[in-house]
């Protein structure tokens, strides 16, 4: 996990020059036709990377966007209308049938069909009318890291593209020597809190709580540490709730638009005498945390989401040893999901 | 909360009564004009009486549903595109700002705007183009019961009305007595696998899935109980791996489609060593679970649902007594939450 995490900064230059010519077809295509709406299909990381792209094609686009319970195609027997639709299937391996199926029905019911995954001779990628190959090389970590990481940045890039926008078109290609970067940030102030936990929250907002919905599902799979992630507006409609003295929360709190409310919650969550670590560049936010988990200065409101989960990873490697686990090796599952 | 839970078969009642012709003309009109996608859009328990409507509007009606983010317009600024589409509010008070931006957005932007909401002089009512008022008279329990219960039938009516559903609109006038009847289950096995847990996974499929998550977040609101909801298929995308010996899992399998799966699932959580409580009516699902927790024979597959939670409800009031909370009084929560 830990040597394919550093993988990621190369694999995001490879999907940036690879796809190019690719998605700015595809761009020119969807400036002209405009999606009804956007279906993204996904299990696990790659689901978190849909919640990611579903910021994006909303906030950027005003695309909206619905994840697809794929339950309804394969339980149910129902069929969706996707007329005029784009639907964005995102997959590793591509081999897992009820996303294969899902696709293929929204295909059939009339959407654009899209896969972003990474083995190109795969079920899912079949089923496609347009691939972009997240070009990440073989992930053999069970735990999934720069598979995730291309996914985000291929959508960015399609979404990108589709928008002309200068601000992302610009960063995009220094995007990986800023991963580089992160990746080795030092959050080791994080193994003391987290090592003992038996539980936590992990916070966000916007796309840095579709970063946290990965985060939370990488400490359950290398940690067996059960992190659940939640906006920190939800956060209050029930969830908080648990919150007491010494509970254990991770913020990710990158300085985008939410970055002001985020920190009021924080001072709020402090005060019920939760134990917060906050990933942030910002050093008011830092200062909040009983375990400042810092991120390399700003760079891009959207972007630094990504950087956050780049800085992640090795943290979540060092907390699994430090907790007694292999993270190359969860409990319980295996590198390619079947699920109907 | 338990009173108020015991309510919710009569506050069904008169929704299904006094919304009738409502419903009737607002089913015509979305029969002629099918929307091009449904946008639901809550918070907290709302929020997962919507994921219910999500599994209707989608398995039953075709319509693909989004949930709404509420930040991508109250902190991004976006305005996303929802000509055609149908937007459904649901919400207790009605007075949370971001959900009454959310459907100012989505009205502007073109969509037919609806609202299940139990405060009728609220923002949110105002708000609508249709108000569909829950009829559940005041819920004074921060942790709600009957307003969720009530959003669920009103959704249903509507679904059932729009599909002129035979097996809906046949169900829909006995649900509150078989309600009432579900209240009476007898849960207590489920105390002592509860009474000590510190987290614990909910999990279901389809219109399971949905309910499980109000059922975790119940346990979060009134017994300080991380529970985390998940589908039987999301599960074994990652989660998974935290469950071992003793690991506490409640499951719902109500007599529905993804029945069989379910039990499929719960053999192989039960080799893993997890301590099962399981909602069900059927006893090979019964028979499965150290804390087998009885649910009334067979009704209707959807609605099947609705009763679990409506059993759940009088159990999460025990539970929380057991370990020492007062289930009306739960920590750190209004009853109002005002977000932005």
């Amino acid at each position: 996990m830990f040597a394919e995490a550093l993988e990621a900064p190369a694999a995001v230059e490879r999907l940036l020059a690879e796809n190019a010519a690719e998605v700015r077809s595809l761009a020119r295509f969807l400036r002209r036709r405009p999606p009804a709406l956007v279906q993204t299909i996904a299990r696990g990381s790659s689901d978190h990377a849909a919640l990611f792209g579903k910021y994006l094609f909303e906030v950027r686009l005003g695309w909206v966007t619905a994840s697809a319970a794929p339950s309804v195609v394969t339980v149910y027997g129902a069929r969706p209308n996707l007329r005029g639709a784009l639907a964005v299937a995102l997959s590793q391996s591509g081999a897992s049938e009820d996303l294969v199926a899902s696709l293929a029905a929204a295909r059939a019911s009339g959407a654009l069909t899209v896969a972003l995954v990474n083995v190109e001779d795969s079920p899912l990628a079949r089923a496609a009318e347009v691939v972009l190959p997240l070009h990440a090389g073989e992930e053999k970590s069970v735990a999934a890291t720069k598979s995730y990481l291309t996914m985000i940045a291929g959508l960015a890039q399609l979404v990108g593209a589709v928008e002309e926008a200068a601000d992302l078109e610009e960063a995009l290609p220094q995007l990986p020597e800023r991963m580089a970067a992160a990746a080795g940030s030092d959050w080791s102030t994080g193994l003391e809190l987290f090592a003992p936990a038996t539980d936590a929250y992990v916070i966000g907002r916007g796309y840095a709580f579709a970063a946290g919905q990965e985060v939370a599902l990488k400490l359950k799979e290398t940690s067996a540490l059960h992190a659940e992630a939640f906006s920190a507006a939800e956060l209050l409609h029930g969830p908080v709730a648990i919150v007491g003295p010494g509970y254990p929360i991770l913020a990710l709190a990158p300085y985008d638009r939410p970055y002001p409310q985020l920190l009021e919650l924080l001072g709020g969550l402090k005060a019920k005498g939760a134990e917060l670590a906050v990933a942030a560049s910002e050093p008011e936010a830092l200062a909040l945390a009983d375990a400042p988990l810092p991120l390399p200065g700003r760079f891009h409101p959207v972007l630094d989401s990504v950087l956050a989960v780049q800085a992640f990873y090795p943290f979540a490697d060092a907390l699994a040893r430090a907790r007694g686990f292999d993270p190359d090796r969860p409990r319980n599952l295996k590198k390619v999901t079947h699920t109907r």
